[in-house]
């Protein structure tokens, strides 16, 4: 029996993805080599990235004067490259989540930072509203969707500041505007390939305006120039990328995978919603993430969490423990995740709730 | 037909790593979930993790008091890394390449830069010897194999100061003693595994020394402290290297792995001497690499070079052309590269040579 992944990251990706990666690693586009121990300068990996590159700009409309790159080091590095590269003195940035938390921390060693709000002392279970972005900063950070919480941005803001935004956990979920944003940036391990790669879409004009050098491979001038090969970029994970990009544009792109997103949240939040035995860790419904889901028991069912663990999991859900920090459960349902395994879930919370509900 | 692969890099991998991997794309560890799509907390990755640190602590002997990590971005990012952690005023550089320049290039955002010696006048095609490290500065940096250019420090050498080693292209070809280097680093695109992890075997108490802030990913510590678990590691690239060591272990380890490495390079140096189309690039025998073995075409027979490479080419030889700084050709012979493959190029050679040598 193949397990239900409801990992919350690295997480399911699509099996287009799994097997094309898999044939490539034996035999890549015909050379009788691993795509493992090919060249990246070889004309077909170089084809590979020129297409990703490409589909990355198709499938998001991404406007003209935008580069779109291909790095390693993870989300975690963008956290300082970010004011390495874009704060001359002061930047803004609104703290959602852990994730946040640890962008906002780290662009202090840089200059003056202003938290415009944050949702820290109810363990960040709202998306907060009504703030003011400083005009003076230079950019204003968002994490669009909060993978621990399960809380999400789910429009594209206005903003009169440059605004820089961490999507590692929704991008490709729904069509954006990329033009209201100065850089989007994100680990790929959610929707979009293994870890070890991580994209970043950029405003080009927004670049050279600070005054402090910049290590070369933290400059995303750098990468921009050398078009994502200055060192070699990581292959195995560029490839199923790009996998998963031809994988969105045949189930009908961005606007198609919304709507089965919307789909697969709404079955599973009825369910908790109408289900006594569960309830939403969000307060407010509209900060609601598509996702990932996060419920907890209902008081009086408490003593029962780990049974429910229990019995999901000998169903076959798999990765359906809460973060420590949330706690009870947290279904993710990337992209990839077919209803059927949202379907599955809810079939369990409702044996679960006939057999313990009277 | 199988090509034979001569690339410098990325570049050949044991049969063994290749189908272990794509078995783990397909269905990892039993958990009917692809290697892609796990989370790296789950006790199968985790174990994967810890198994690859144990024997690349194995295979080469490293002592207590030394930490293995595998990270992201290349060892570009670790330019600019180690003086970041290790630089407090001053740092010493031996110039032996292009990586070696860049090396010493990035740490000059950081202090005080001291070239001890430099081939680069004569394209490095020689090892300079007979320099003077300064004792005051923080630590020596030295590239052990230099791809371009075919030059290879084979031995360990004795420093009065912290010694710091660029070994992305030797590592694992020969046993060294770690106790006379204070770091070692390398991307693993060579002897390990496909690119997207370098790994960093550092001495503990060096670190701490200075007083500037660190951005938290550059930070040793940092991933020292969460055992390369700090933020998502690149997964496929780290199962695969941990496939290379038990492959390299099962050959009989690092020693076994040398004397396999000198057979092939004498094997292809000697015909490079005695067949009157060819001569080595490197002008000191005791310089010349094992892992990228450099020749070009001597004078009377210039004009054939592009007449060999179509030769060699037609008989299967992959990736065997000069880098454009060198000309000619380069033959990487890395670990996984079979003997077999080295005759073939030889074979051709000598072909060449009874059709055009009167």
């Amino acid at each position: 029996m193949k397990v239900h992944n409801f990992s919350a990251g690295p997480s399911i990706l699509p099996d287009f993805t799994v097997e094309k990666t898999a044939e490539a690693i034996k035999n890549f586009a015909g050379t009788t080599l691993s795509l493992m121990e090919v060249s990246h300068r070889s004309k077909e990996f170089v084809a590979v990235m020129d297409e990703a590159i490409a589909m990355f700009k198709e499938l998001l409309s991404i406007p003209e004067g935008y580069s779109v790159l291909f790095l390693g080091g993870g989300a975690s590095t963008q956290f300082c490259m970010i004011p390495y590269n874009l704060m001359a003195k002061k930047s803004a940035y609104l703290n959602t989540g852990a994730w946040a938390n640890k962008a906002q921390k780290e662009a202090k060693l840089f200059g003056e930072v202003v938290e415009v709000a944050s949702s820290k002392e109810t363990v960040y279970n709202y998306i907060p509203k009504g703030y003011v972005v400083p005009a003076d900063a230079d950019y204003f950070h968002i994490t669009t969707n909060n993978t621990i919480y399960g809380t999400e941005i789910k429009e594209d803001m206005d903003c009169d500041i440059p605004l820089v935004a961490d999507m590692s956990s929704d991008i490709f979920s729904r069509p954006i505007d990329v033009s209201k944003y100065a850089l989007i940036y994100g680990g790929a391990q959610k929707n979009l390939a293994p870890a070890g790669v991580t994209f970043v879409i950029v405003k080009n004009e927004i670049l050279g305006k600070v005054d402090r050098q910049i290590p070369t491979m933290l400059n995303y001038q750098t990468h921009i120039d050398g078009e994502s090969m200055f060192n070699t970029p990581p292959v195995v994970p560029v490839f199923a990328a790009l996998q998963t990009l031809k994988w969105i544009k045949e189930q009908g792109g961005v606007s198609a995978i919304q709507k089965m997103n919307e789909e697969k949240a709404a079955l599973l939040y009825n369910e908790i919603d109408s289900n006594p035995m569960f309830k939403g860790t969000v307060i407010n419904k509209e900060d609601r993430s598509l996702m990932n889901i996060c419920f907890v028991m209902n008081d009086e069912y408490k003593e029962l969490e780990k049974d429910f663990y229990e019995f999901a999991t000998s169903k076959g859900m798999s990765g359906i423990k809460g973060h420590r920090s949330v706690g009870g459960f947290r279904a993710s349902t990337y992209n990839a995740l077919p209803k059927a395994s949202v379907q599955a879930l809810v079939d369990c919370m409702q044996e679960f709730k006939s057999t313990h509900v009277k």
